[in-house]
């Protein structure tokens, strides 16, 4: 078994314990590489082990941050690697073990007791060109200039499914329906379900509502106004592009693979969802 | 091939048209049969080919009417028969063929040329028992007191999903998303999905949110007040019901079977949740 | 000064501290009256000081509850007696002082260092006649077949404001833009203004949104469905009504009048909306 | 008495309708300015007559465009000119006169049969300065990267009234609440209340509601996030700010002044917000 490791940058005891579980993992005999941005932040890792996280060719990633440090690996890896995230942020929705349980939870990974969670992705075509990270969240297609509003048409299969005039629309997974797009009036979806979440950001029309389509479906959008737009991936990559920008979003090929030692889904996510509050 | 055939009672046009497709069906030799209480509104059918509409036994059922037309069908009746609608009502979210294209539709149907639409349905077990119809839309556990809220709890396959004080709850197929969940702040789900939604009706915690979960989830209903509630399946059965009952609602082994001559989903249904506004 | 007193019946708690008040203020040596309930529920009061709610002829009633508590003198008194609440409920949006503060509010309130918050009320016309009590939270219109919405026109000033299918529509003063009112969709509205809220409660046609009027305004109701409704006062009284009824709402000459030691609002009440949660 | 006129520089029927709008007060012997900006876009009005919007110094201003139209005009003029407009946009919340009935408007103006509609307007202080317009519609403070929400704390006559994550926070005044208040949750406020409205957009937290204040009150807002914000004004007027700015929101000492020949409000407002979906 070969691991990876990459830690939080701006958090010091993300990055001691990130050395520690290295440590460990060193001494069980373990194959272990370290992501190059976390070494820059602790430089204690041995720099022989040090490698960009896109070159990561592991079994398993330690990931010990928040819900950005998984969002990061995932839009830098070019494999779909389990992940074992040990949550030193402030919400979590994606993180599953506490810093306390790290080197318990090691030891059930070593040992084989874990069951892996695969989440959907969706895939950002602009063009017909796909060079953006696909999304683990969502995609969202907002207004160049807040508080000016864009008219979209968005088409799912081929079939126009709505025409809004929002400040923009949110494209999700299940695992994002936590998120912005909740934020847009969206329900929660069981992370189990193989379906995409569409939901328009304060859209005048009061009557679009969100949608809940097939995994399997195509979702295109065009722009109806001459106002230039922005792409925001999972709240972390941004790209500016024209107003006349063809953008077609579908499911990913890729997955997100997290290592989880129980399913339960109920109470564990919609009680999340009222701690926000 | 054995037709049977389901008007509107109330209305005279839809009387009228279903003499029609009767005539028109026993004229090209078919074996027709007729619901009694249509029967009853229009006596002008030959009396031998009356029968309950829950003793139907034929390969199709041409339904003349809305959709309340076509929930009584699927109430009534024992077996999974396609039903080809047409729509003399005023909404028709179910129904699929204008009148005046009704005998071009017969043809189509009789040569084979069309698709089935299968849509799932919900079953409710009161106290462990199945003795009420099961939903196509929804089925809404209500305060038996309008204006006093209940509290409850409700559990996704054993797990608690949510505790909310609430005007009632709402257990939707997607086929009902577009109804009384929609009103609750669901979203549209397309209908080919095997999902469930779920959805607190003026909910006093506002973070209670609606709730996509798979079709072979079990979900639980516990009340926590002291008071009476109603069972209201699709809007039409009724049933008053003591507060410390125990209410279970899973995906039915039953389905409701359109005839349909497209697959076209969108704008075919989305235009149509504007249309209403 | 004249007081009297009125307590929750169902909380021994309350009906003791009851007492504790009663007991103090006779030794003081002011007149005290007992609400006839209050006394049914603890036999202790001299039975001579005990009158009906509704022969309440005090400068002050100290009320000892929660909001129910509060709507029962609200809806019993036929003057607008200033109100000292000592808060025995749950919630507690209109009641002021926790039990242990009891007699030191009552010192503060014999030595006049109070300040008096006055609230609008709401008054109904049922074809043309007012038989119902006032409304400190709000009216409620409610279908009178829980799940089957109802057809309304509603009419501002004599202008047709919207028309709308609904479960029901609420008309709220600011004080019930807390409750039922907020579950509809509703804003907080600052207790010191004179403004009336109407909203629909789950309509169909999402485009009918909640509206702030001038509490100077004048509000005619009526039905376009032939089917009973239910009119909810304050969640407390109820009547049931022929469809074809002629319901007129405005603000009403009486107030309730609360005695308090603040005049703080932010964020006195909208904390308590958080904590609700 | 003295006009001033302003057109839609975009549109040509609206430059030509402005220049006979012109000849016909000449020819009735008025004195006529026009505005520079209408003159650069149709150069045939009398050069001595052009003078720069912000001069005007005038009894009445003839509008005709649409709403972005009257901003215009509001947010440069520095006396409270009673407007006539004429809709030449698409929406029209904010005009009256359909292009038709120009003439004979102009002629109910001259006889002096109108009615003042007075409308109140929000004033933003950055930091303890008011540099900016004064909004019409709505203040709103929108996070300065589309997608990433900002933590605000807002504060109404000093006491905390929220703590919100959220992509932006909107203070509208009643005009405004048909808005972008309206997208936000936000209810249609009766034109003639003296109140504010203050709506989040797109809170995480969904317990946090809008809030329906008095006109007198005053709004401080506080930024807890290190994150550049915007400042719009009526969608018109744009700002950048750094994180740390201290913003203030009181109603405006001016008035927006419109000039109408009815009162009526329903259904005048509420039907153009339907009309809208």
């Amino acid at each position: 078994m070969k691991f990876g490791i990459v830690a939080r940058r701006d958090k010091e005891e993300a990055l001691k314990l990130a050395y520690r579980v290295y440590d460990f993992l060193k001494v069980h005999g373990y194959e272990v590489v370290v992501d190059k941005e976390t070494y820059e932040h602790f430089p204690h890792f041995k720099e022989g082990d040090v490698i960009p996280l896109d070159e990561f060719d592991v079994d398993f990633i330690v990931a010990i941050g928040g819900d950005g440090t998984i969002l990061r690996i995932e839009h830098m890896t070019k494999k779909d690697i389990p992940i074992l995230s040990i949550n030193m942020g402030t919400l979590g929705f994606l993180t599953e073990v506490e810093p306390s349980d790290t080197f318990f939870a090691l030891n059930r990974l070593i040992e084989g007791e874990y069951y892996i969670d695969e989440r959907i992705k969706v895939r950002t075509y602009i063009d017909g060109e796909n060079r953006v990270p696909d999304a683990l969240n969502e995609v969202a297609i907002l207004t160049g200039i807040p508080g000016k509003i864009i008219h979209m048409k968005y088409y799912v299969d081929g079939g126009l499914a709505d025409e809004v005039r929002a400040d923009g629309l949110v494209v999700s997974t299940p695992t994002g329906s936590t998120g912005y797009a909740m934020s847009a009036g969206g329900p929660f979806i069981d992370p189990r379900l193989d379906v995409i979440l569409i939901a328009p950001l304060l859209p005048l029309p009061k009557t679009s509502v969100p949608m809940v389509i097939p995994g399997s479906s195509r979702i295109d959008i065009r722009m109806l106004t001459d106002r230039e737009i922005i792409l925001a991936i999972d709240g972390q990559y941004y790209e500016h592009l024209p107003p006349n920008v063809e953008i077609t979003v579908v499911k990913s090929p890729r997955k997100t693979k997290f290592i989880r030692f129980t399913r339960e889904i109920y109470p564990k996510y919609t009680i999340r969802i009222k701690e926000r509050h």
